[in-house]
């Protein structure tokens, strides 16, 4: 993910900066603590207020029995781009369900991206839409999450 | 997960003893393969033909940026119990789609379970619901997956 | 729907009389207001706390171009029920999202009845599954409802 | 719907003329059979292949418990355009499940339209997404519905 001090101040300006701030300083938080996204090597490519995008690489010791990548790494690859997407207004907030779509298989090698994007908040809901792609761009499954902001802040938790 | 063995003669003539087998070997040649489940010590501890019951111990790694139970590791847990129980009658078997409602948090040391029983089957799809308990018994989360029957057998995939 | 006033006192002692009534004018209050539900010839047959069951008939007027039940009239069978469950402890509770599998097709003149139960309750959220069923008690649709909980009385809305 | 005598050769020559067709003739088998959707005076705006709109006005005997447009009349709106995207191709083509989340409540006299959009087609599957707005272009709505391909013409049903 990009640093904070990487954005020029023309940048800065451009997009509201305090907002973008704000989500990138959740995302090195809320990713700091996230044991599980380390160890699937889950890393976040980019994150702004109601977004993130994030890559995981499908290893030996991610597939499944049917010798292709394990359907729940998949999910869990999806969920770290949910989480990073729905706190990044600085606020801590969980998912309270989810569902996906799984529309073509993984393989072992694959280097899958989530693109998390917010469709819709209010009040202490939101939902957020995850597309998982493979490196040829072929969509392997779709994400729909809700989220429930619990109250407090993502970097003091 | 019992080997066949242990099933007494007496106990193989009242359950439908083929039906049996089939289950128990199904689940022995996919988790034989299962190199995720194996990652994150998911153990299979029983088996019928639509039914299967898992167990994974939350470690210290499977927290995310919240300090409670990663999301996608507590779905992976009930994907893998849907998985042995739809490939439970031989013929392999994937996941089309699934949802998942998180009840309550799970955190590190947690001894989860996954019961999954079949609702429906018909044709190439099937649908079940795996529930996820702790160690107290406390619901932590519904699963529920869409299957989809590939051709095929789960023994010599 | 029995009226409260067809309760024994006997079978008020053993069900917890309150809480049944409270169900019982709830779902009064709420389905004399419901013109959908009465426009479709939609039935409350019994409702305790957490627990409601409705029926209606498959009119002519109820299907859809495969010339059987409108997919959108059962799931609002379903959803009439789920509002009768999730309303049943008098407090005003709206539906925040559901899904449904549809298993098998409703034909013209099948008398549905839809048996909604609650499966988890916390804070202002709620599950509830809802089962459909043909007058043979073959399953025809499976509904979950996930319910919000928005104030105020179900009996002065 | 347009008629497809409204198309002018040039704008037929531009869309692919036969598949525009196809779909105009299956919404027109389809929905000359849907007695649900007249019930309920949802009519078509639009259809092409894989995409439809259509459009419903909240009536009196609508509203649910709540004085608001019940929201399983909402999800049928939502199922009918669903029906018209996935039968587009001419082949008869029915719901295996759906999911909806209701953003905001739709009051008496709002006109609801809902378009439909596929995500994903491959062997007898398909994905749908369905957004449902009133007239002011507020999400009421968001409803994806997964088909089944059962094989035959939406012609000679």
């Amino acid at each position: 993910m990009a640093h904070p001090k990487d954005l020029t101040a023309a940048e800065g300006q451009r997009t509201a900066p305090d907002a973008q701030l704000v989500a990138e300083r959740a995302a090195e938080a809320l990713f700091a603590r996230d044991m599980a996204s380390r160890m699937l090597g889950i890393r976040v490519l980019g994150v702004k207020p109601g977004h993130a995008r994030l890559a995981m690489t499908v290893r030996p010791d991610m597939v499944n029995g049917h010798r292709i990548c394990h359907g729940g790494l998949i999910f869990t690859l999806a969920d770290s781009a949910f989480a990073a997407s729905c706190n990044s207004y600085g606020e801590s907030t969980v998912a309270a369900a989810a569902s996906i779509d799984f529309l073509a298989p993984a393989f072992e090698g694959d280097e899958l991206s989530a693109e998390a994007n917010e469709l819709w908040r209010s009040g202490r809901s939101g939902l957020y839409e995850i597309t998982v792609t493979n490196q040829s761009g072929e969509r392997i499954a779709l994400f729909r999450g809700r989220s429930h902001r619990i109250g407090g802040s993502v970097s003091t938790e």
